[in-house]
C-alpha cells in the first residue's frame, strides 16, 4: 500500500524510512535553513525518478514550520508573515505589472477546510481599483480573489470554476490556497507548504479532484497548503505499523467514512493561520508593510 | 429628480402618485390576488411606454407580501415556500431536463446584503450527482449554485463571473437572487419580487453594476429580490417631500455616504427569508415536498 | 489504568469486556427498547457497587441512538425530537408551574464543544413573558436559558456561574447540556445521553471541573450530553490494546496535548443535533408541537 | 417632548440648541483636547441642576472621536487603543491588586448590538490563572469577562445576571460595555463614550432596563458605550423639526416598531471597534503593549 501525503517533506521522510536512512534519493534535493527564526525546508524534485519516488510532480516545495507562532514567541506573527511573503516572492517570480488571481479552495462551512476561503476573504483586492482610482491604487498590482467552493456545495468542479475565471481575467499567475492532509500529528496547523507545482484541490478534507497547474490553467500556479487534518484511518494504520502489528481490516473500517483528527483548538488555529497567509500574500504581491495590510484589510 | 426603486410595484405606486390616482397607465397591467393567504401582485410591463414610465424593462414582476410570516401566522413558513415555488415555476417555465444555475448576488459579510449568498448555500445542488449516482439522483434536475461575490471583495464584476460560469456550464436558466433597496419602510424584509426580466446586481446595498439578463448571459434569467434596506438619504428626501418641505442640501449630505435603514431584527429576518427562498427554489426545481427539502439540505 | 467515558452505556460495555461477557453486574440494570424507530437504552445504576463498577453516580442514564437521523430516514428529525422530548419528560418529572433553567455548557468558539451554547440559543425563553404578557404566555412554563461559558474564556467556573444564577432565579430544575467525549468512534454525533444524575462540565473537550448536581446546586439537575469527540490518545491506546500491543509511551505522548477525533462533517452535525435537542427541550417543557416550535424559535 | 440620547456630549448640544448658544449651563463643565490625534471631549455633570438639564447622572463623561480610524490614518488603530486605554485608566482609578469584571451587554445575534459580547470575547481573562500559574500570570490583575445576554434570549434581566456574578466574584470594579443609540448620524460607529456613572443596558438597540451602577451593584461601574444606531423615528422627527415642520403622527408611526439606521458597513465597523475597545481594556488593566495583547488574545 502506497503511503499518500500532500507534503513533499513528509513524502521524503516516508521514502527514507522505507529505504533506510542512509540512502540518497536520486532526483530529490533537500536543504534546511532558518529564516526569521522559523525552520524552512526546501525539497526539490528534479527528475522523473524523484517524482516517482515521492509521488510528487517535478518542482520546488518549500515548507515552513510554525512552531514559534504556536508557542507565542515574540513577534512571531509578523515574522511568520515576512517569511512566508519572502518564499512567495521567490516562487511566484512576478514581474512588474503581472496580474494575480488568488483562489481559495475548500469548504467554508467545514472548519478544518476553511483555510482557502478565509485567505481569499483576507486578500487585498485591487483589480478593479487600479484603473478606476489610479491616483490611490495606480502603484498596486492587479489582484483578484475568489472562493472557488467545492463540488458538493456548488455542483461545479473547482478546477472548472477557476478555469472559467482565468479565461475571463487572464491573470499571469494563480495562487491557490487549500487545507491539506498530513500523516503526522505534529504537523497539524503548524506547517505551511508553498510550491510551484500547483495543487490537487480537496486532498485535505474532501475528495481529490482535477489538478490545478500550468497544464490545466495555462498560467503559473503557486499552491499554498496548510495541513489541518490527519485521516483517522491513516493515523491508526500508521500506529499499528509502528507497533509492528498487522492492521485489522474490521477495526480499520470503523475508522473510515469521514473521521478526522484535528487540534482541539482547530477553530482558532484556522483563523490565525488564514490571517497569516493572507497577510503574506498581500505583502508579497503589493510590497507593503504589515501595518498597512492590517489597516487596508480590516 | 427621478425616484428610483427596484420594485416594479413601488415604481407603479410612485407613478400613480405623481400622475394622480385616477389615471390609467398605458403599457402597464397590474392584478392582485391572494395565494395561500399571501397577497400576490403581478405587474406586467407590456410596452416601451410602460417601461419608460416605471423605469423597468418589459416583462412580468410578481410581488408577494410576507406579512403573515412576520406575524407568525399558522404554517406561514410552509405556505410562503409553496407560494413562492408556484410563482417560480410559472416564471421559469422549465421543461423536463432543463438545467439551472442559481446565482447568489451580494456581499455575505454585510448582513443586509447576504440574502443571495445564503440562498445559494441553501440550494439543493445536484449537477454533479445526476450522472454519478443515477439510481438516487437520476430523477433530479441538474442544479448548480454559486456565490458570485461582489466587485469590492473579488475584484471581478459579478456579471462577468456569472457569465464565465454560464459559458462553462451552459444552463437553460439562471435564477439570480439579490437583496434590493426599497423606498418604503413597510416593505423591508416583508416582500419578495420575482421577475423574468433579470436583475442589476448590487442595486440593494452596493453600487449598481451591469445587468444580468438574457441579452448579457444568453439564457433566461429569473430574478428573486428581497428589499432589506431603505437608503437613509432617500427616506429623508421622501419624508421631506411628503411634508411639503424643500430638502436642505446640507442636511441631506450628512445622510449620504452609506447610511442605511433596516429592521432592528435584520439578522434574523435575513436568515428566515433566505431559508424560505432556498426552500422555494428547491421545491420549484425538484418537485419535492418541504419535509424532503429540510432533510436533504440540513 | 481506568478507562474513563462519559457514557454510562459505554462504561457498562467496558466493564463487561473486562469482566467477561457472561457475568451479571450487581447494582446495574440495563434495558433496550425501540421508540419511534430509534434504539433507546436505559442503564440504571442502583447501588454503590454499580456506581463503583461504572464510575458513575447512582441514577438513571438513558441513551438514544441517532443512526436513523444520520441515514436521513423519513421524518427522522421530528421522530428524534419527539423521542428525546419523551425521555426528558420522564426524567425531569416536572409538575405544573415548575420553573426551569436551561444551562448550555461548553465553548461556543470551538465547533465540537458548541452543543451547549447552541441549545441555549434555541431554547424558547418565557420566564420574563408569563407575567408580562399573561394573555399570550400565561399557559407557558417559566423557562430561562444561559450560556455558562468556560473557565478559559470567562475566568469563572461554570458551576459557580450557574450556582449564582440558580440562587437568583430559584428554578425547580436545571437542564444542563454539554458535549461529551466518547471512547468509540461509532458514537460520535450519533448518540444522546440523558440522565438525572447531573454532569461534570467540560468532560468533553475541555478539562473536568466541579459537578453540577443536586448536591451542588440544590435542585434537580438533568444532564443532556452528546459525544462529539474521541480523545486521540485514548483512541490510539484502545487500538493498541485491541491489537494486543503495549502502548509505547513516546508514541502516545505525540498524541496528547489537545488532539481530537471528530466526524469530518462536525460543523453540520453539531448544528443539527443542537437544533434537535433544543426542539426536544421546548417540546418537553411547553407541551407544544414541532411546527409551533419552529415558528416560535426561528 | 424630551429629546433622549445616551451621549452626554449630544445631550449638552441639544441643551445648547434649545437654550441658545450663548448661555452657560450651571452644573456642567466641558473641555475638549486632542490626544494621540483624536479629539477627546470631557463633560462633567457637577450637580443636580446639570444632571436635570442633560438627563444624565452626576459624573464624568469622556467622548473620543474615531474619525481618524475611519479615515484609515496612519497607525490609527494603535493610537486609538492607547487613547481609550488612557481614559479607562483615569476613570477606573484602579489600585494594585484590584479585581475587575468586564460585562458585555447586548445581543450577540444582532449585528448592531454585538459590541458588548464581542468585547467580552476579546478580553484577556486571567482570574483563574493568577493563582493557578503564578510564575506566568502572577503579575497580572485578576480579570473576568461575561456576556450578560439580553432579557429576550435569556429570560433574565442582565442587571440581575451581573448582580449575581458580582456577589459571587466580588470584583472591585465592573467595566460594562454596550452599544448605544445616537441622535446624530455622524456619530455612528465613530465615537466612544467612557463614563464613571454606570449604564442603563439596552438603551441602544433593545429596551431600557435597570441601571448598572454603584447603587445597584455595590461597586464602581465604568461604562463604555459605542453609538451604532440611530432610531429611524427619532431621525425623522429631528429632520422634520430642523425643517420647521410639525411631525405627522401617521407618517411617524410607520417608522416606529424597530426600524434602525446604521452604516452600510455595520458588520465591519462593529468588528473593528469591538477589537479596539477590547485591546484598550486589556492595555488599561494589565499594563501591556499592543503586540503582547495581539499575541495573547488571538
Amino acid at each position: 500500500m502506497e503511503k499518500r501525503t500532500d507534503l513533499a517533506m513528509e513524502a521524503r521522510e516516508i521514502w527514507r524510512e522505507s529505504a533506510g536512512k542512509t540512502t540518497k534519493l536520486d532526483g530529490v534535493e533537500a536543504t534546511e535553513t532558518e529564516v526569521n527564526g522559523f525552520s524552512v525546508t526546501t525539497v526539490r524534485v528534479l527528475n522523473e525518478n524523484g517524482a516517482e519516488a515521492l509521488s510528487k510532480p517535478i518542482g520546488t516545495y518549500v515548507t515552513m514550520e510554525l512552531g514559534g507562532l504556536l508557542r507565542r514567541e515574540e513577534e512571531a506573527f509578523s515574522r511568520a508573515v515576512e517569511t512566508a511573503a519572502r518564499i512567495l516572492c521567490k516562487l511566484t517570480g512576478l514581474k512588474q505589472g503581472d496580474k494575480v488571481l488568488v483562489a481559495g479552495l475548500g469548504n467554508a462551512a467545514i472548519t478544518a477546510d476553511a483555510i482557502g476561503p478565509k485567505v481569499a476573504r483576507g486578500t487585498l483586492v485591487t483589480w478593479h481599483l487600479t484603473d478606476a482610482m489610479p491616483e490611490t491604487f495606480g502603484a498596486f498590482r492587479k489582484v483578484s480573489a475568489i472562493e472557488a467552493g467545492v463540488l458538493g456545495t456548488t455542483g461545479i468542479d473547482s478546477g472548472d470554476m477557476i478555469g472559467a475565471i482565468v479565461e475571463k481575467l487572464r491573470p499571469d499567475c494563480v495562487i491557490a490556497v487549500d487545507a491539506l492532509a498530513s500523516r503526522s500529528l505534529k504537523r497539524l496547523c503548524s506547517t505551511i507548504q508553498i510550491t510551484d507545482t500547483g495543487i490537487v484541490p480537496g486532498s485535505g478534507v474532501g475528495n481529490a479532484r482535477h489538478a490545478l497547474d500550468r497544464s490545466t490553467l495555462g498560467v503559473k500556479v503557486i499552491a499554498v497548503g496548510v495541513p489541518t487534518v490527519v485521516d483517522a484511518a491513516t493515523l491508526a494504520a500508521d500506529l499499528m505499523e509502528q507497533a509492528g502489528v498487522e492492521p485489522d481490516e474490521e477495526r480499520m473500517s470503523s475508522l473510515s467514512g469521514g473521521v478526522i483528527v484535528t487540534p482541539k483548538e482547530i477553530d482558532a488555529r484556522v483563523d490565525e493561520i488564514s490571517r497569516m497567509v493572507a497577510y503574506a500574500i498581500n505583502m508579497a504581491l503589493q510590497q507593503i508593510g504589515i501595518d498597512d495590510i492590517a489597516m487596508l484589510t480590516s
